[in-house]
């Protein structure tokens, strides 16, 4: 790796003791010493979010009871955070981003972004007039093989893209259990108004754009809720069509049981196709025209500049889901320490503009779902 | 195995020299001895009908030019052939099936069945009035995991059924190529209404409705011809609604530059999934709730009897293509020898039924296609 | 297919009813269409021998009590047997062979070849002066990509072969079950001198000179019997030493719980290597240095003349262990053609020549292992 | 995770800026925020090593140009350094550790341990003496699965075992080119006696006895040196014979092309047996006597308490290469944590015996492959 400045001044928003999400940012974060933490508010209410952060070490004047105290605490401070990521349920990320933006700070927000369109381009707005860097955690895109198959994609090497398959299929909410994790993710109220459709159907929709950068035209969507009683979709069907006349298939469900978390992607064009399974992140199948599969593997030969880049370890010793979280958050430190220097790189995290077309995604999938699955213009 | 009759006399329409699928048919009704080629009219010209006829070696009297000629003359020997197989390019199903029927033959007809409902209600009716065999090679029906599958699945293994994912991936029609196979695949007077939906997609329908038994309510297509000039489609996505109210996908593709005849089939229930691939298919994934993964062999521990009775050889011992195309032979010839003794058991193998309801799935997906891909009554 | 003769008339010896490898070879036999079974001696007593020859339809007079009648009797017929199969336990096979041998029949004969090298060669010098086909059913020879890897090994497409792993994994001697089959191949009586080595480790060893050409110059042995009681080796580790200077590794177990049939071939050059399993016999992985891996696959681009003459479906649509089974039987049939036709093809099928190295080999192991394991000239 | 003290001082010799395993120390010191770099003497001349501490950070006065300043400098400090990773070429291992370890560091040392058995008890006595912390990273048991299999085997699920076999396939040394990597790895004055044996093959060995807890007896070797011109092995075959009974195969090659850093390990029982593959290290395969297999994934259902504490993220998010190296360091540093409150937990993290271990291995195996191969006592 280059050289690089002093680690980023990091505070938390959400990411306790018991979120699963929390510590992932905190071990991706670490991953390459770019961040410190210095700050966090880390769960909703007072009392368990100081117990959070004294058991991360917070010093006790930065370990805030509220999401409020920690912007105005921080921004206050010569030695305040810079960069604020938020990992709360889904509902706050709306208020937290927009005063985050507003305070000036750097972001990295999960997704689903906000709520609804309106929320999202709010944000938007915001972030537009302060110019601090707004990464959502789409973490998928962090993935050495994915950057690859975007390259290659873009490159044009599979030709023209006809078809595109994108499923996401887990199991863990077959049944009413599901610990905290599904809790408030089958409530409307705290994960917004999708289910599986807004925890991982936005991560495929997001990946099929990232890898392809093909344009959605129109979708028919058919939502189910499989489990009595759940408020929120826990399966979505839908059929994609992209400007460019391509076609796409998209599925996501969270009641498939035995499935973990089985994010899979194929992208056929006139010439080739590529196919990635996140469960076995190391492997993408390149098939070309009247010619053997190949198989390319992270770190082995025939990869591109990209896939280097995101790419810690020689081949065969795998990286995974980690190694490609903190690829988002490298790639922010980067960019924040160009920006420094007033360059302007094109980002290869997620950005705003990913989150916005997440919400909006949600919203065109859910009018569809309305109507019956009609298709319905994106 | 147990004890049999002689062989049955048996004749082949179509299925000449170059066809792929006659070569199948021949060394599937072969492999357990319960078959003889007495007679055939093997292609669509006389010169090439014997020149095929030659080649296998039939008596010149009964190595017929055309199809006519071949349904009157056994029907007119006293060791005329009891059984006809037809293995011609879909338009001619209809026309030779039902004479073949009206003349009292035993019938083993390809998919799909016929081109219209009209035509298939026409076949359903005469075969009512003469009681004999009639089966359909919907050969993916003969494998012992899926005979697995549906035992476990009709017992309630699997609990109440959710969701099903059927997908049928090929690749060998991303171009205009793809020789004598292709030729008629993708012309419709030959191939019927339907290209890849017809081929393939009607495989897809009949292997869920085989393991799972669920009847269809509703679905909504998305057809698209890829290859330009192409008169059919090449690609199909079609989202299922079942009367129980369980869900399904449908996807079947010809242009997948890579596939090669990945047909693949996952069922979910409130208890469990089960997964398989026709490219791998001595393997069974069986998922339960909250328990590790099992895998299911074929002829490996853990199995049921159904699965038994069509498994040849021990565990890691591979069958495959074959092996589960003789499974729909012998059990044709298992149930003529019942017949013969009075028995009537239920078949196994897929019959004029499964027939009738693949072309009515095309059809109504037609129809939905038609209609903007608007959900659509099945 | 080509067109060819008259089916040969063909008698087996062995292979009754319970016998798993008798019903093996005549699936194999009839796939093609080469094969006629005319007569049998099919089991050890007369009446099992004849109560499996009624089942199988053989006419009563050549449904014999015992092989010297069958051999006896088929000879002094006109149009007797033309070619015998003999598929007994281990120690019939010498008395067997020698005199159809001198009778002057074709032979197919189940491994390993005989017991003593004495006897392979008292075989090897009836049978050169007699001039007829005499096959040993080394069967995975006859897989369409073992038939791949051989013709690129001996094409230089690895460049110098400098490693080769053979491994044969299987799990069903775990314990003292495993019925009939278990039964007499745990008995020296009938089995010969040597368990898992002989009935596995030897299509390990002839695999590799198959696809290899490799000679054998000297190896070092470790035999084990875990099974308690057990009077043969059930566990085989066998270092070996090329003339070339290549060096190899040689694996075959029958107490690895969970392995079904599960043999492997690597072969490591210096520009390449090939790796096959046997329990997913349509893929042969090839590296080559600094590439990525290509996925050969069976009827899919890339092979060449070898694999497709032995290969019957298009790509996808899998072939398995009984068409590899009748790869040999048909081989032998085409020979038995051409010799009539007074050419001399070089056979692809395994002849006496393997089934003598076989005898060798578990002699030299036996040797090595009876000596503490000590590296023994081959 | 629980909560824990401040992070231990670090400080680093070796590792510099172009080497590959320094910066996997550094992301698995960094990812769970057990450790702060405090000082380095990262590369073997004062120059590179400076220029790679400014790189990272080091502060001045602490980046030191060689290994015996870093010693006796943080020594000195109040604040120095608490535990030393060494991470240099081997011949490197014995002087740094020795002195470390007389200083009073806690050590991380990597492996293969020192070049000779004299060495290797020399600093065996050396560290009984102050009692501190001495890890080698034999980094693989860090795995979550591998600490499952471990669980199983010592709890006896898997009965008594009869089988180990180990295998270490490579494939970057198969031409003189490699790099730097490469470079030092084949010279005897930097990487010790061994080639492949010493850099996989001890890797090998160490998951066998972590695992199993197999004594070694006796072994035979057969060592080989495939490219013209290699002063050291690259190929190791090794056949065990453990004290128990039980019997193995080591196999550790890095000329096989195509092969990148696939460890697998399979241990059979009397009663069951696992399989494991380190390029696929999330899933352990777990056969029973006649069940069907089970797939244990990591996270997943079925899993005991060791697994679980090794394990950071649920199921389906793959972890891989630093986590498992992360494991070692947060083993250790839970140890050094535990000392300082008078506790003496059992290590899971590999010691200072292991290290000595694997020397001893090594010498065996040297022994062994000298004698022509005779079977040696350990």
């Amino acid at each position: 790796m280059t050289s690089y400045r002093r680690p980023l001044r990091w505070a938390m928003v959400g990411g306790g003791a018991d979120a699963f999400i929390g510590a992932v940012h905190r071990h991706a974060a670490a991953l390459d010493g770019r961040y410190q933490l210095v700050a966090g508010a880390l769960s909703s209410t007072p009392e368990r979010a100081k117990a959070s952060g004294e058991a991360l070490g917070l010093p006790e004047e930065r370990n805030y009871g509220t999401w409020e105290e920690l912007l105005s605490g921080e921004k206050a401070r010569e030695d305040g955070a810079e960069i604020i990521s938020i990992v709360t349920p889904n509902h706050l990320h709306f208020p937290v981003a927009l005063l985050a933006v507003q305070a000036g700070f750097h972001v990295i927000c999960d997704k689903p972004l906000v709520h609804t369109l309106a929320q999202a381009r709010e944000l938007e707005a915001a972030a537009a007039q302060v110019g601090k860097v707004f990464a959502v955690t789409y973490n998928y895109s962090g993935y050495p093989l994915i950057r690859q198959a975007r390259e290659m994609v873009r490159g044009g090497q599979l030709g023209e893209i006809r078809k595109v398959i994108v499923e996401y299929h887990q199991g863990w909410l077959a049944t009413k259990q599901g610990g905290k994790q599904a809790e408030w993710r089958t409530d409307p109220a705290r994960s917004g108004p999708a289910g599986a459709l807004g925890d991982i159907g936005t991560h495929a929709e997001q990946l099929v754009a990232y890898v392809t950068g093909l344009e959605l035209d129109a979708l028919a969507a058919e939502l189910t809720r499989f489990v009595p009683g759940r408020a929120l979709d826990d399966d979505a069907s839908v059929l994609l069509r992209f400007r460019s006349g391509a076609r796409g298939v998209l599925l996501a469900s969270q009641i498939e049981i035995g499935r973990e978390n089985d994010l899979r992607l194929s992208v056929f064009g006139t010439l080739g196709s590529l196919s990635w399974r996140q469960e076995q992140p190391n492997e993408l199948l390149y098939d070309q025209l009247s010619a053997p599969r190949q198989v390319l593997t992270r770190g082995g030969p025939g990869l591109g500049e990209a896939a280097a880049r995101a790419t810690r370890l020689p081949a065969g010793h795998p990286e995974a889901f980690i190694e490609a979280f903190a690829n988002i958050y490298s790639g922010v430190a980067d960019d924040v320490t160009a920006r420094e220097s007033g360059e302007k790189p094109e980002p290869l995290y997620p950005t705003l503009k990913d989150g916005v077309q997440g919400v909006r995604f949600v919203e065109r999938v859910l009018a569809s779902s309305a109507a019956g699955g009609r298709w319905t213009a994106f």
